[in-house]
Parts: C-alpha cells; sequence; structure tokens
C-alpha cells in the first residue's frame, strides 16, 4: 500500500467517504427509516351520507302530471343504496320516465326520424339509432306533437326523449350533506389493526385540514368548493372524486397516534370538452294486472371513490444491518476513484505506479 | 499485502466472511427464494351464498298491517344481488316503512319535536334533525299517539321511525347458510391462469382449515364462530369481515399443485363503543294510479370483502447472479473491517502499518 | 500491488469487468431505465354499454301470460345499473318469475319431492333442499302436473322452478353492443393527471388493436370472439372478462403521448366441467292492496372487471447515482475473482504470493 501525503487527493477521498457515509446516515437510514421494515395497508371503508334536499322538477308541458317541488332523502340520491366496495354515489340530476312498458310508440322528437306515409325510411327490424328499441316500419304521428309524422318504435314505451320530467337538486341542500367514512385498516406483518374512529371521537365535528383532521366526517361544500371547476356543471353532468385516505404510520411510536390524511381530487369534472361528467340509466320495475311496468331514471351525479394509500414501519435489525452494509459498500467506490485518478490521472502517476507496484519478472517469461 | 499469522484477527476475518456467505446462500438465496422472480397475483371471485332463514317479525301496536313469522330466501337477504367486485352482503336485520309516498305528515315521536299550535318551533321550510325531510311550519297530533302534538314534515310519509316494521334473522338459520366461493387468478409475468375450482373438488364439501382446506364452501357459522365478539350484536347491527385469499405458489414444481390460503378478519364488529356495524337505506319503488311509492329499509348485516393477496415465483438465472453479486460485495466488508481494526484499533497497529505502507517521498515535495 | 504481465489472467480480468459495465450502463441505466423513478397509476373507469337486442321467450305450456319476443334496452341487461367500481355487467340469459308473494305453495317437481297423503317426507320446518323455503308438512298437487302430488313449502310463491319464463337474448344483437370506456388516473408522484379521453378523440371510432388502439369505444363482438371459447355456453351460463388497462408512460417525453395498452382475458368461461358461468338472484319489490310482490330474475351474464396496471417513469438524479454504485460496487468482483485465481488456483500461484505477501515477522511472536 501507498501511502501518498498528498493533500489534494487525501483530501478528495476523505470528501467523498465523508459524503457516502453522510448518505447512508442521514438519508437511507435516517430520513428513508432504513430500520424499518414497511407494509402497505389494507382495508375498507363504510360511507353514509346523510342530507336532505328540495328537488327543482321541470315537465314538459305535453305531458300530464301533477308534479311539483319535491323531496330527496338519502334513500332517494344514494343510488346503488349500499355504498359499494369504497365506492358511493350521490344522485344531483336525474331525468324520469314513469310507466314505461313494453310497447310500440312513436319515436321522440329528438331522434329527428320524421317521415311520410309512403316512406320506406323506417327500416323495420332495424335498431334506433338512439337504441331504445326497434323500427316497426310504421309512421305514426308524434306524441309531443301530433302535426309531425315520425318512425313507430318497439320498445319500452313512452320513449325517455319522449316523456321524461328533469329533477335537479338544489346546489345549497347539497352542499350542506354530511359525508361519514368509517375505516378499518390492518398491517397484517405487524399485526396491527387501526380504525379512524376511536373512543374519543367526536361526531358533532366537521373535518378540517387544519382545525379537525382526525374528523371523520365532511361537509360535501367543503371537497367540491376546494376543487378550480365549475359546481354548476358538475352538479348537472355529474364527476368522479377520489377521497385517499394516506395512513403513515411509525409502530415504533404509539399506534393510536397513527391517523389517516385525507386528500380529494376531482378524476371526472362536469365541463369537460369531451364525454363530461358521468351518468347511468337504472329502472324500479312493478306488474298491475299481469303486465310489466318500469319507472326510468337517467341519473347524473357524484361518484366518490376511496382509496387506502401510505405504508407503516417497524423497526427490524436485519434492516439495519443491511442499510449499513450498502453503506460501507459504497465507501469501496471512494478507493477506487481514488486509485483511479492517481494511477492514470494525476500527473505523478508514473511515480505513484512505481512506489506501488512490484514486478514479479519470471512470470513475464511463461 | 501484509499477512498477518495473528489467530484472533485471521479467525475474525473467517467468521465474518462465513456469516456473509452463510446469509447470502442460506437466507437470501434459499430461503427469500433469491433465484426466483416473483409477481403478485391479479383475479377476481364470484361469491354465491345459500340459505334459507325464517324471520321474525316485530310491529308496533299503533300500526295497521297482518304480519307474521316471514321467510327469506337468498333474494331477500342478499343485497345488493349482484356479488360486486370482490364483496358480498348479507342483511341480517330490517327496519322496513312500507307505502312511503311524498307527503307531508307529523314527524316521529323519536325526535322529540313537540310543539302546541301556537309555537314558533318547527321552523318552515328548515330540514328536520332526522334529515327525513323539511318542516312545513304546522303542529300536528303524532301519528303513534294522538294526544301528543308534533312538528309537521315535508317528504317521504309516514316517516320511518313513526311507521316501520322490524325484521330479524334468525341465528341458527343464518349459521347454516353457506357461502360458495370461486375465484380465478392470473400470473401473467408467466403467463400462469388458476382457479380455486378444479375438476376434482367435490361440491358436497365443507371448508375446514385442517380437514379440507381445499374446500370452496365455507359454512357461514364457523367463520363467525371463531371471532372473539359478541354474536348477537354483530347480527344486530351488522358488521364487515374480510377474507382474505392468500395464493402462495412456486412455479418451479406443478402448478396445480397451489391452492389458496384462507384468512378470515373481523374488520368492524358490532358492539365497538363508537359507531358499531354497518347499517344502509334503500327502496323499491312504484306507481299506483300515477302516484310514486317506496317500500323503505334500513338494513343492517354482514358486508364480506375478499381480497387476494401472495406471490408466484419462478427460477430467473438473472435473479441467482444478482443474489449472490450482492452477497460476493458484502463480503467486501469483512477485508475492510479487519484492515480498520489492525491500523487503528490493534495494538501491534504501528508495525502492522510499518509493514504495509511504504512512503513515496518526492511526491510530499510538490 | 503486484503487476501481472498474464495475458489470460489481465484478459479475463477486463472481460469481467467489461461484462459488468455493460451490464450496468446498457441492462440497469438503458434498458430498466436506471435514471428514472417511477410510479403506478391509481385511478378508476367509468364505462356505458350502448345497444338494443331482441330477447327470445320460452314460457312453459301450463304458465298463464301472453308472453311473446320482447326488447331489452341498457336498462334492462345493464344490472346493476351503475358501473361499479370498476366493473359492469351485461345480463344475456334471464329465468324470470313473477307476482311471488309469502305463502304457501307445492315444490317443483324439478326438486322431485313426491309424497303421498300419509308419508312423513316433508319434515315441517324443515328447509327445502333447493332452500326455496320451509316444509309445511302437507302433501299437495303439484301446481305444474295436478296428477302427481308433491310436499307443501312456506317461502316465496310460486317456486321459481315451477314457474319461470325463459328469456335469452340474441347472439347477434349482443356481438353489435357497444361499451365505451372513460378513464380518469393519477401518478400523483409526478403530480400527473391522465384520460384516455382526449380533445382530439372521434367518438365514432371503434377500437382496434392496431388500426385504432387509442379508441375508448370496444365492440363487444370484437371482444368475445378472440377467446377460443364456446361462444353460445358463454351467453347461456354467463363468464366473467377481464379488461386490462396498461398506462406505461415514459414522463421524460411528452405525457400527452402516453395512452394505454388494452388486454382482454376470460378469467371465467361458460364451458368449464364444474360450475361454469355466473347468475345471481335478483328481485324488484311492489306492494298491492297491503301485499308484498316480487319479480324474482335469476340473472346469468357477462361481469366486466377493468384493471389499471403499468407504471410511469420520469429522470432523477438519484436513482442514476444508485444505478451506476451497484455497477461499480460489482467491478469489485471483478478483483476478488482475479485475486482468488492467482493467489489460490493459478500455477505459478506461489510467485505470486511471494511477490505479493510480506510477512510482518514479530507480529507471529506476540
Amino acid at each position: 500500500m501507498v501511502e501518498v501525503p498528498n493533500s489534494s487527493i487525501a483530501l478528495l477521498h476523505r470528501v467523498i467517504q465523508l459524503i457516502i457515509c453522510a448518505y447512508t446516515a442521514l438519508y437511507i437510514v435516517w430520513y428513508e427509516k432504513g430500520y424499518q421494515e414497511f407494509q402497505e395497508p389494507r382495508g375498507t371503508s363504510v360511507t353514509k351520507v346523510k342530507g336532505v334536499s328540495s328537488v327543482n322538477v321541470k315537465v314538459p308541458s305535453f305531458l300530464a302530471g301533477n308534479y311539483s317541488r319535491v323531496v330527496w332523502d338519502t334513500t332517494e340520491y344514494g343510488i346503488p343504496p349500499l355504498v359499494e366496495n369504497n365506492a358511493f354515489f350521490i344522485a344531483t340530476h336525474q331525468i324520469v320516465t314513469n310507466d314505461q312498458t313494453e310497447a310500440a310508440c312513436p319515436s321522440a322528437l329528438k331522434s329527428k326520424l320524421y317521415c311520410d306515409a309512403n316512406s320506406t325510411k323506417c327500416k323495420i327490424g332495424k335498431p334506433t339509432p338512439s337504441t331504445a328499441g326497434f323500427f316497426t316500419g310504421n309512421c305514426v304521428p308524434s306524441r309531443e306533437n301530433k302535426t309531425l309524422n315520425v318512425c313507430e318504435i318497439r320498445g319500452w314505451c313512452p320513449e325517455e326523449m319522449s316523456a321524461s320530467a328533469d329533477y335537479q337538486i338544489s346546489i345549497n341542500d347539497l352542499k350542506g350533506f354530511t359525508i361519514f367514512i368509517k375505516t378499518s385498516v390492518t398491517f397484517n406483518k405487524f399485526n396491527i389493526h387501526l380504525r379512524n374512529i376511536r373512543d374519543e371521537t367526536n361526531f358533532s365535528c366537521r373535518y378540517h385540514k387544519i382545525k379537525d383532521s382526525r374528523c371523520p366526517i365532511f361537509l360535501l361544500g367543503d371537497i367540491i368548493d376546494q376543487f378550480e371547476t365549475n359546481i354548476p356543471a358538475l352538479i348537472d353532468e355529474g364527476g368522479v372524486i377520489e377521497i385517499e385516505q394516506k395512513w403513515t404510520c411509525n409502530f415504533d411510536y404509539n399506534k393510536n397516534l397513527c391517523f389517516p390524511d385525507y386528500t380529494f381530487r376531482l378524476l371526472q369534472s362536469g365541463d369537460e370538452k369531451q364525454s363530461p361528467g358521468i351518468n347511468y340509466r337504472m329502472a324500479h320495475k312493478y306488474r298491475l294486472n299481469g303486465t310489466n311496468y318500469r319507472i326510468l331514471s337517467k341519473v347524473h351525479g357524484l361518484r366518490f371513490v376511496l382509496s387506502i394509500t401510505g405504508n407503516g414501519g417497524k423497526f427490524n435489525p436485519l434492516q439495519l444491518f443491511l442499510a449499513i452494509g450498502s453503506g460501507i459498500g459504497y465507501t469501496v467506490i471512494a478507493g477506487l476513484v481514488c486509485d483511479f485518478i492517481m494511477m492514470h490521472v494525476h500527473k505523478s502517476r508514473d511515480k505513484y505506479r512505481a512506489g506501488k507496484v512490484s514486478l514479479v519478472n519470471d512470470i513475464v517469461l511463461q
């Protein structure tokens, strides 16, 4: 081995070693918790939406029926009723068609399927563009405007677009709704089971990022107001909102200090240029004198998706050994770099080589 | 290089090397299967619950209706009907309100909204605390007890708490229910597709951890009896149960030997101090003479969440090379440690240094 | 240090170094993108199925009712209506029992519960094998064939198997259905939010692996035709199909160039020997003159499960440093291997040792 009393190289060597040690100690071990074993939580959420809204009903003039302002409670807007696996839905805008039954009826004016008696336009058996049914081949007066003739269709009649009432939730009432989230997570590697509800939880609280970040009850208004989006469009077209619950737990401390951080993301807004919002159709079916009837609803609303992320860490000697080991490994790099400089870069590299290398001559010959 | 015939140091050196080699060979390569490439399975489960229960109905005296003991089949307690994405629900306790319709009616006594003719208590247009509807401003005799006056509300009437029947499943019948789980998983890195149902599967079996751990049919009683929880409370309030299917497969052997291990966890019990159980409201809607009616049910029950975990491994030469490489890397540590001791710690370190180091004098000068 | 002018060993040394450098540079850094930090996407999909089908109805002779060919629109086959969390269902085959109500009725002939007046076969209170209800203990004439006597049961009557109509979707109509998938994913480590719908997306397109792989609208026929399975059985029994969306994104380039790759897998087919397909039971409930009625449907169909996979990468200097570091680390191995050969294997190892080792004698004594 050769001691090189060359301050600059020596310094370099020490500096590199220092950097590596610092990196190992501070970053890998301390900051990245290299001494801990980690596991992601697995769990499930149960949610409950509370609130009541008065709903504004628009009915087309030609449609019979004594509609007025109606009331929606949880059961009316919470469809499907049961929170699915970490998701729930709040209906904000419904287009309802009552008393539909399997029959033949004129197509809706919206579909613009105008015809005249001897036209061959409504091809019998062909599905309608709206996929509401099949053409019967007949041409009949429109239900909405008797003076116009349109293709007749076979399917569930009357057709939605020709006989539906429009229900719109009140934004102010909606913003007053509360969402209660009850989550259980398990870190089975550590055999730890946590809930966001604790004995000390106060059920009259409202979640606030700073003031009350452990409260499991969220005001819907607080959630949607924080998005930079067109809220009337969101209510009208519907949207998808993600509620991320991040459980970052250090089980070397008291596990009961670990609470989730909540983040809200608007995944699907109501004012996108292409295919905004979210909607679907559902039906309630019933029978009268042996005939099937259904109440058809086209439902726009807010779909909430709950995700559980984060991870929990606990001290593990093996992990620590590995972390330090990798650090020591890196220190070798320091030596290699300096040697390389001394032997190939440094101006007095020849002397260094001379001092360091001794030739085993007789090996040359063979 | 200096040969140090110092048994203690030499021993230390060998011991460290031995430990590292053993650790690499035994732990990393053999125990942790360092020679295998791993992937977690991705899949989905289809479940089917079978069983019938007689149900005990409690009806408040003031309520008309010829109730009796009724029968629940799969369709009655399995709501929502379709197993969702890896979850299903069994209703155990329902509170049913029949013939609700949009109207005005007295609030339930439970809400304690007593008033007298000239009280200003029921603020018109304000939502009720129960969020069942809005106050009309009127004060009317209670439906449950004509001698008492309560605030009138507008919403779906009669209000649930004032006119509902209570349905409770029979615990014994419930424990006899069977749950059939059919799972398909894919390890697409290895292009392997597995099911828990095989050609030899016997459908008259019942799962038992030891006696029949491959049976895909589970007795509900077996699952809930193993939890240390208050079962009557669980049935009454509802709860959340996780069924974990752990697929640990070694594809270096016959893949058909790989079956899931099942673990059951009670994520949400019925006797927690705060917010026990799980419940939700649902409605069946129908129309009579142009009026909407609904059957409202508040449903308590057991929510089952199915999770698919584990991983499959297969031999991969690259993985093996990396595992061994990391091992060799660590052996460097042995050298470093011993050198460090000899040069800085050991009592005869000076002699060692002298022997090991030669000074390149003329470099000093520059 | 000893310079060994032995070409073979020197060559070996260089070769090993070269391999390791190449491996590091090409495989770890370049191919495996060792310079990038990665994250898996998290997101959710909203789907919409469009299409209408004429449905063939088979009614048992003894059953009253003026059935005919009926029409199913989205609401009829899309149950449950709302896409669940990344899954949806298309009913293809339904067995419907109308006007069921809680009562006592003869069991279905299919269950073969024949009896005679003084038989003790139908044990009162015992659940029926079909779990449709409980035995009343009576023996009554069958509903399907008055000349036969069967056990009477208490439950929802008439029993499904004794009074149901069979609805079968038309395969051709089904193959014409379109599935629209709208997905939003987030890589929150990079704060990137992507959708598969872009401003330039054309909604009249149909997905094709090569011709139009960015189109979000899928023809159901294209999906099921690619499976090597018995399609009539799939329609009749039902099945489970996975739609995997793989987002592999390189955010060092323009993120808008990143689109998902779609893969379709048949997880559960209709012609497996054991427990083929997928089906479940659902009911629509309604009331007439204070009695509960229900429409019971046993539904077979195609369950689609959507999964989001892949990962996004972005340049990260720390990652690069680590990748190179690990590479340098491995080069040490080269040295170790060669030294080992020279000192223990090579025929002129003694000379080498002599040249390399100097004995610190006086250490021996202590």
